[in-house]
C-alpha cells in the first residue's frame, strides 16, 4: 500500500504502527465486511486491542485525553485516518467517543469515577439508545425500587454500536413531564434486546439496529442529570465533529483508493494521446479537484476541533456565544466535508473506469457510505444557520444536531 | 402511482396501455431485483408480450420503424419510458434496438430480409459480442467450411443481452489483417458459451457476462460487410443515443421516486417552521434543480433523436460533415444526461431523508444504475469533442463512442 | 468576423442580409458604446430601416406577425441574435415587441387597428413607464375632460426605450380603487418627461431612465382594459421569455467573442506542452463546458417559445393551466439562460487571458449585462415555483413575473 | 459600518486603531477611486502613514519582520483586511512586501542593509519592472561604467507600483547569455519613464502600467545575483499567497458589502411570505454559502502561510522538497480563493438585487478586481499541478508563478 495520504497535509501525527496494523487490517476485509454487512466481533477485538477504546477518558480517570497535548483535535485524526479505510467501525469507535464524553459532561463525581475508571479497567464498548427523534421509549418512575429509579418500556432505532457493547447511555421520555430520563445501564440489563434489523444501503456495519427494552430497570444512581450549561450541550457538537471527521476521512479514503486502483490499474484512454493513465490531463486535473475537496474539508475539520477544545478547556466557565461559536464553526466543517465525501465517492470511478464497478471490488461503498451518514440531518437547514449567523449575527441555539 | 412525469414535459406522447401496465410491473419489482441481479427471463417475456421487439425493424419488413412517424425520435422515448422504471431491462431492449439497426445499416438484401422479418415472426431477442475494445475474440478464416466463412476462437466481455437471446451479433479479430470480422449468428450456434459471470455495483441485470467461443462457426452468409459510408457509421450515435436516453430516464425515474416518497412519507425538519416537507423552501428547491436537470437532459436528448431521424432519413446520400453533427448532438445530450442521472441518483436522498436508505427500498440503484452506465467512455473527452469543434470548428471523425 | 455560431445550432433560420449588416454594425461598436453609456440613436435608426419594429405587429395589421410562419420563436431567434453582439439595444427591440403584443393582447378593436397599424406605417419605437413594483405613477379620473378620461402625475422608474420612443404604454395607480390603469399616449403628449438617468454597471444603452408625468391627459379611447383571461396574462410571459432570450444571446455572444479572440490572439500557456493556444486540452473544455450551457439554454428558450406559440393561437380559449404550462416552460429556460449568461461572462476570460481585460475591449460588458439583466426579479423564486410544481403539481398563479 | 467580519473567524489579529481608519478611508472612496482609476497618491500616503511600509523589512534592520512573532502570517492577515475595502491598494502594499523580500532574499549584506534600512528610515515605497513574461527590456554589459555594470534599453509592461515609487526592482534579458539580469534602482534614475497607460476593466488604482528604460544605468553594486537555492525561489510563492490573499479579501469584502446593503436596503421579495429580506431562507442560504466559500479560503490561504513560514525559518538549509510542499500548499490556497473571490463578486447582486447595479455604487468592482487578478496565470495549470502530485507524487518545479 502506498502511504496513506500526501505528506503535505501537514500537521497530521503519522499513526503508531498498532494503529498502523490496525488500519490495514481493516481496509484489506472492508470490500468483503461491506458486501456482508453485521456485527464486526472480531475487528470491534482488533480496535480495543489497539487500545482506543480509552482516547476520550480524562487522564485523571487513567485514559489518554489530556496527556501529552491529546485532545478532540487528536481523536478526531485517529477517527479520520480509520475512516478512511472503514467509516463503520470508525463511526463504532468515535460513538465511543461520544458516550464517554456524555458521562464526562453530565455525570456526577462518582458517576464519573466509576464509569470512566471502567471504561479503562474493563475495555468497555459503549453503546447507545438516545436517538431523540424517536419518542418510543417510555420512562416511568418506579419508586418501589427507590426513589429516583425508573422502568423503560419500548424501543429506540438507530443504536449505533449497541451489539457487542458492555455499557450504554440510553434516553427515555417521561410521559409526566414530557422530559427526556437519560441514563447508564449495562448492556446485559435483564429486559434489554438488541435487534439485528439494521440492512442499510452504506455504514453496513454499525451495529445501528433497534434495542427493545421490557420493564428495564433504571436505578437512581444510575440516572444521568444533565446540567442546564453551556458546556453539557457541547455533548451534540462532540457528536456532529465525529461525523463531520468520518465524512473527511470517507473523502480522503476514496481519494486514496482511486490513486492506488488508477497506478495500478489505469490504462489511457484511447484517443488521449498519452501513454500512462496517470499523464492524462483530464485524469490530473480530476485528482486535483479532489484533492483540493478534501483538504478543505480536513482543514476546516481542524480548525473546528481546535475552536472546540479551546471551548472545552474552559470547563464550567463556557459561556453560550463561545459555545455558539463552536457549533458555527463545527456546521462550517460539516457541509464541506458532507459535500466532498459524497463527490470522492462517485468521482473515484470516473478516475478508474468502467471495471471498477465490479460489485467484489465494492468501490461504491465510498458513496454509499457517505450518503447514508450524510442524511442524519438535511444539509439545507445547516447552511441556513451558517447563512443566517453571517448575515444577521444571530447565534444558532443548541439543538439536536448544532 | 402518480402519473409518471409532469404533463408539461410536451411532445412525449403517452405510453399506451401495454407499455404502461409492462412499466408498473417492472416498477413494482425493481428494487428486488436490482438485489437478487442475475436474468430476467420473465421480464424479458414481458417486453416481448408488449410488442416492442420489433420497433427498429422497418415497417416494409413487418416491423414498426417508418410507419405513422415512428422514428428514433419514438423509439428513445419508450425506452426512457421503461427506463424511469428499471434502466436495466430499458437497456436489453435498446441494444435489441441496436443490433437490429446493425443488421439494417450493414446488411446486404438477404440478410435484412431473413433477420429484420425473422425479428418479427420468431420476436428474436437479440443479444451481441462486439465490445470493441476487448480483442480476445479472434476469428480466422475457413475455408473447409467455404469460400468467406471464419471459425471463432476465444472470449468477449461485456455482452450485454446475450443470455436469453436467440440471435447475435459478434466481432473477432482477424490477426492476418488486423481488421474485424462482424457476424450474425444463432446464440445457440455449437461452440457458443454464455457466462454468468456478470456482477457489476448496478445495472445488474443487463446480462452483461462474458460470452466464450469454442471454434464457433461463421457461415459466409452471416457475415456482414460494414459499409464504408458515414450512413453505416450511425450505429455508434444509434448505441449512444441509447445510453443518454437511459440516462435521462434515469434522471426522471429518480426525480419520480424522490416525489413519490416525499409526498408519502415525508416529514417536515424540525425547524423548518412548515407543516408538510412539501411546503419546506429548501426541498421545493432540490425538485427545482433536479427538474431543471433533468429537462435540460430530455430536451437535447430530443433534440439530437430529431438530427439522426434527419440524418437517417437521408440513406447513402449522407455525407461526413452531417454525420459529424449527429455525433455533436448526440455528445451534447449524453453530457447533459450523464450528469443529470449521477445528480437526481444522489440528490433523491437529500429529498428523502435517512429513513429512504433502509436497503430493501435499494433507493441507491438509481445511482448504482447511472454510476455504472456512464462509465463506458470518459466523459472528459466527449467535452474536449465538444469544446474542440466550437473552437476550432474541427469535426470529430468517427471513433468508437462517437 | 467568423460565422456566428456552430452551424450545428439547427432549426435557426440564417439570418437575411440586412439583419447581417445591422448585427455586424453593433458589434463593431458595442464595446465603445458600452463605455459611453446614453441614448443609441443612429443604432436605433438602423433596427428601423431593418425592418425589425412591425415584426410582433399581427399580419392583418400589416406587421409580419402570423406571416410565413413567423410567430413568437421567430422573434425571439432574432432577438438572441442581435443580443450576441449587443443585449442593450436587443433589450429595446425586444420591449417593442412586448409593447406591441401589449395593445394587441388588450386593445379593443378600434385600438388595435390605430396602434397595431401605426406602428407599422409609422414605424414608431414604443416606450413604456409600467414597472408594476414602482408604484409612484398616479391616475385620477378626470371627468372634466370627459367620461372615463384621467390625469397622470407621479413617476415611473425603469423605463426601458422611452427615450426616442414615440408611442409608449403606460401605467397609474388609481388610488380611488388601488387598480392599475393602463393606457397608451404618444410620447411626446404635454407633461411628460423622459429623464437621461440610467446608468447602471451594463445594459447601458437601454435608456431605462425615469419618466414624469405632470398632470398628463388620458383620454378615454386611450385607456387599456386588460381583459380577466388567461390570455392576458401571456403578456407577462412574453416579457420573461424577452429576456431568456437575451441571457441565451449573452451567452452565445460572449462564447463567440471567446473564440474569435483565442482565434485571433490565444498563446499557449508556458508549460501546457502545446504549440497552438487552441489545442490546450483545458481551454478546449472551458469551450466544451460554455458550449453545453449556451446550448442547454438555447433548446429550453426554443421549447418554450413553442409552447408560447402554441397557446397564443388557442386564443380566448387559452385555460388557466395550459397558460400555466408556458410559465413553467418560460421559468425553467430562465433559469439555465440566467446561468448561462453569467457563466459564459466570467469564463470568457479564462479563455483569453490577462490582456483581455484591456478597459477598451470592454469584454467584461457580457458579465456586467448579464449581471444586470438577471436581477429584475430573484431566481430563487422562480426554482422554487419549477420545484413545487414538480413535488405537488401545484400550477403557479399569474404574477407580475411568471 | 459593521464589524468588519464574523468575530467567529477566529485566529486573525484585529486590526490597531491606525489600521482600522486607514481601511475606513479606503473604503469610503474606494467606489468613486475604481470609477477613476489612475494614481492613489494620498492614499498610499495614508498606508505610509500607518507604518505598514516596513512589516517585511526584517527586524535587524529596523522593520517589523521576525518581531512579535510578525511572520507573513501576520502580514497577509493585514493585506487581506485591506483587500476588503481595496484590493487594487492591498495589491500595491503586497507588491512592497514582495520587493522587501526579494532584497532579502536575494541581496548581498551590503545590498540587505542598504535597501532594507533605507525603507525603514526613507519609508520608500517600492515599485518593479520585473513582469517575467515579458521580455523586451534588454540588458548590455557596460564595462565603460565599470565591471559588472549595465545598461537598460526597451520597456517593461505590467509594472505594478512603480508610480510614486523610490525605489524599484528590475529584470533585463542579457542577449548574450539569455539570463536576466536582475537589479534595484532608484525610480528617479536618468532614463526611466514611468508611463500611465494602466487602463483595465478591474484592479484599477495599482500603477501597473508600462515602464520604459533608455540607457538607463545600472551599477555593479546595484545587481541583485539571485542565489540558486530552495530558498531563493520562495520570492515566488510569497507573490503567489499575496495574490491568495488579496483574493480572500475580496471573497470577504464582498460578503460584508452584501451584508451592508441588505440589512440597509433590503426588501422581501414579493412573494417571500417574510417580513424582513435578513428572514428570506434563499438569501439566508447565499449568505451561507458565500460564507463557506470565504471561511474555507481563508483557512487554506492560513494554512499555507504557516507553512511558509515554517520553511522561510529554516533559512538557507530549506530543501527542494520542502519548498515544494509550500508551492503545493499556495496552489491549493490559490485555487480555493479564486473561486471564492469570482464567486462573491457575483452572488452580491444575488443577495442585493437590481438597484445595487448602480454605477455609481460600483459594486461590481468586486468582480472586476477579482477578474482582472486572477489571470496572471491559468487556473487549470494549477489545478493539474496539484492532481499530478496527489496521483503520482511528482513534485512541481519552481516556475515563474509555482
Amino acid at each position: 500500500m502506498n502511504d496513506p495520504w500526501p505528506p503535505q497535509t501537514d500537521g497530521a501525527t503519522r499513526p503508531d504502527a498498532r494503529l498502523t496494523t490496525l488500519i490495514e487490517t481493516l481496509r484489506a476485509s472492508a470490500a468483503r465486511r461491506d458486501l456482508a454487512g453485521g456485527h464486526a466481533a472480531a475487528e470491534k477485538q482488533l480496535i480495543a486491542d489497539a487500545g482506543l477504546l480509552a482516547l476520550a477518558v480524562p487522564h485523571e480517570f487513567g485514559g489518554r485525553f489530556g496527556k501529552d497535548g491529546t485532545r478532540w483535535g487528536a481523536l478526531y485524526q485517529t477517527l479520520r485516518t480509520i475512516a478512511r479505510a472503514d467509516s463503520a467501525l470508525a463511526h463504532l469507535l468515535g460513538f465511543q467517543f461520544l458516550q464517554v464524553a456524555t458521562v464526562d459532561l453530565w455525570g456526577n463525581a462518582a458517576q464519573r469515577a466509576n464509569w470512566l475508571q471502567g471504561t479503562v479497567e474493563h475495555r468497555w464498548w459503549w453503546g447507545n439508545a438516545v436517538n431523540p427523534l424517536d419518542t418510543r421509549l417510555v420512562a416511568q418512575a418506579d419508586d418501589a425500587q427507590g426513589k429516583g429509579a425508573w422502568r423503560l418500556h419500548g424501543k429506540k432505532g438507530f443504536c449505533s454500536g449497541t451489539t457487542g457493547s458492555q455499557m450504554m447511555t440510553v434516553s427515555g421520555h417521561d410521559p409526566a413531564t414530557g422530559n427526556p430520563v437519560f441514563a447508564v445501564v449495562p448492556t446485559t440489563r435483564a429486559g434489554i434486546s438488541v435487534h439485528d434489523d439494521w440492512d442499510p444501503i452504506g455504514q453496513r456495519q454499525t451495529d445501528s439496529g433497534t434495542v427493545s427494552f421490557d420493564a428495564v430497570e433504571v436505578r437512581a444512581a444510575e440516572v444521568l442529570h444533565r446540567p442546564d450549561t453551556p458546556r453539557a450541550s457541547l455533548r451534540t457538537l462532540v457528536s456532529q465533529l465525529v461525523l463531520t471527521n468520518l465524512f473527511v476521512g470517507l473523502a480522503e479514503g476514496a481519494l486514496e483508493e482511486a490513486r492506488d486502483y488508477v497506478l495500478a490499474n489505469g490504462r489511457p484512454w484511447v484517443n488521449s494521446g498519452v501513454q500512462r493513465a496517470a499523464d492524462d490531463p483530464y485524469l490530473q486535473q480530476r485528482f486535483g479537484e479532489m484533492r483540493i475537496k478534501a483538504l478543505s474539508a480536513a482543514v476546516l475539520a481542524d480548525r473546528a476541533a481546535a475552536i472546540l477544545d479551546d471551548a472545552w478547556g474552559q470547563g464550567d466557565a463556557l459561556d453560550a456565544a463561545t459555545r455558539a461559536e463552536v457549533s458555527l464553526a463545527v456546521s462550517e466543517a460539516k457541509i464541506v466535508a458532507h459535500r466532498a465525501a459524497l463527490d470522492a465517492g462517485e468521482q473515484l470511478f470516473d478516475a478508474c473506469g468502467a471495471r471498477a464497478t465490479n460489485a467484489a471490488l465494492a468501490l461504491d461503498r465510498f458513496w454509499r457510505n457517505a450518503r447514508v451518514h450524510t442524511l442524519h440531518d438535511p444539509l439545507d437547514y445547516r447552511v441556513r444557520d451558517v447563512g443566517r449567523y453571517t448575515l444577521t449575527r444571530e447565534l444558532p441555539e443548541p439543538t439536536l444536531y448544532t
